[in-house]
């Protein structure tokens, strides 16, 4: 096993990581996304560079690297090394990332939904060591979930599994952007969640972090609010639990900062609403690895494409 | 491939039909599973017997088969071969089936949760041939779900999973026996849509058949009962749509002998709930086997028992 070069592809910041055989990232980049929106071709020149330095200030060349892998939030081909759409990145549509990168750098390059790299990283690093199937639920303003099943990343026919954001929770639930109605995601997608607490708090400028400071200070509309969250969230994942019986729920992304807030009633209404066995076998955690689960799960696609596992698809 | 021995073990009828190597079933036999009530004992001489009768009658020694799959109604360990709990059967706890048989008949046997046999044999002989993932679900009394993923059957980490009956519609729906609440039985299960026919249709004594009946001959409110019962089921199975990002959804069981009723609004609800992607690439079937998909999904099994896959658990 060679190094990997993991990349977080975000609509703010991309952030690039060499990740050593033993899953440790020795070194580090970021770019800042938002200045390259006006051209696609200079945001990809600009990534080749930063994978160049990077390799460069190690004394690495492109025979030392078995890999780069790169989370995108969107719409991803992996098998055809196509990025489809990302919705908050301007103009990215069909964009064949993987053939420029490689002739840019004549490295083997994989592209994934950022999500399930996510999973793997937190997978093989993070919480969810030693499980062999699980959810991993990233709660922001979009609400998705990158899925291990058997040992094995499950990406879906068409590479969109995952969607937890968008389980109807109720049958004559709130329009949701997705066409649908009732989706998890109008209840606890971080704009839903601001115009609640606004609302309850009669303060039309708080953000997140202040529900998330007050709640802290025991502001007893906070911790409902965050309380009503984890009830809703929980509701959503009894289905998850009874149809995939998996050995465990590992909760992440930007609102799961407020965990400590979440995590009694979230746990209490997955495990008091599930049937028997299927509630007595799941845990519930907070992700680990933070921002870096993404480049680490790009050393985990890498290994798995060299030893032919979860090559199913690509 | 030899020949193999599939046995639909239900809590009325147990049907058994031996298959040959085509995944034609070339005999029958069936046992009233009632008469047994009293004794476990009893009922598993009768099944072994009939097995007996079976190969004498095709003139077949254990040698020629490889193998008997069983399917069952409840709660099984697939690895260890135990019957954890059969709901519909009396005193069935803890049996070790597949111990008792082997000895019995010097011939590898395997059990299995009745619905993931049907859904492998709807997968490779009836309504699912040729698609990589699908979800069986089987209306009745209880409503459940076998899953094929990436070319596999999805058991589950205890083998509990498919419960599509037990995914939660509604947030506040009613309290379900399973422990959770709005669960998609409660709505649909047999139980269920008998109250509500016998309320709507004002005849407390009305059979689901007589209500399909009603509804061929265009009886509005036996159609309306049949349709509010799709839109149920197809809320439900947009979350599953979203989440796994299916081809195929496979409706079987006795209550899709209404499907001619069901099919409209179930699909039209689960292609205008589901996002984009997912949506346009699942199609929704009824299953074609009948009764005879668990007996062929036996074979299945079988096969890949002995070819070395679906083993993972097993």
């Amino acid at each position: 096993m060679k190094y990997v070069i993991g990349v977080d592809f975000g609509g703010t910041n991309i952030k690039l990581g060499l990740v050593n055989p033993k899953g440790k990232i020795i070194r580090r980049a970021r770019i800042d996304t938002r200045s390259y929106f006006s051209s696609k071709a200079k945001l990809i020149n600009s990534l080749a560079q930063k994978i160049r330095e990077v390799m460069i200030a190690q004394e690495l060349c492109a025979t030392n690297i078995s890999g780069i892998g790169i989370g995108l939030p969107g719409l991803i081909d992996p098998r055809k090394g196509i990025v489809r759409f990302l919705p908050n990145v301007p103009g990215w549509r069909n964009v064949p990332l993987v053939k420029i990168l490689e002739r840019s750098l004549n490295i083997a390059t994989f592209i994934d939904n950022d999500v399930n790299l996510a999973a793997l990283g937190e997978w093989q690093y993070g919480a969810g060591k030693g499980a062999d199937s699980l959810i991993c639920v990233t709660l922001g303003t979009g609400v998705g979930g990158g899925i291990i099943l058997d040992g094995k990343l499950y990406r879906g026919e068409g590479y969109v599994a995952g969607e937890i954001g968008h389980i109807p929770i109720n049958e004559k639930g709130p329009a949701c952007n997705c066409g649908g109605s009732g989706c998890l995601e109008r209840y606890v997608g971080n704009q839903s969640l601001l115009k609640k607490a606004r609302r309850c708090l009669q303060n039309k400028d708080i953000t997140l972090e202040e529900v998330y400071a007050l709640a802290n200070q025991s502001n007893s509309k906070a911790l409902a609010l965050w309380e009503e969250t984890a009830v809703h969230i929980g509701n959503a994942l009894v289905g998850v639990v009874n149809v995939l019986n998996p050995r465990l729920i590992i909760i992440g992304g930007g609102v799961a900062k407020a965990y400590k807030h979440l995590k009694k009633p979230l746990i209490q209404t997955i495990k008091n609403r599930s049937m028997q066995v299927q509630s007595r076998m799941v845990a519930v955690r907070r992700a680990r690895l933070g921002d870096d689960a993404g480049i680490l799960g790009a050393q985990i696609l890498m290994k798995d494409l060299t030893t032919g596992a979860h090559t199913k698809h690509v």
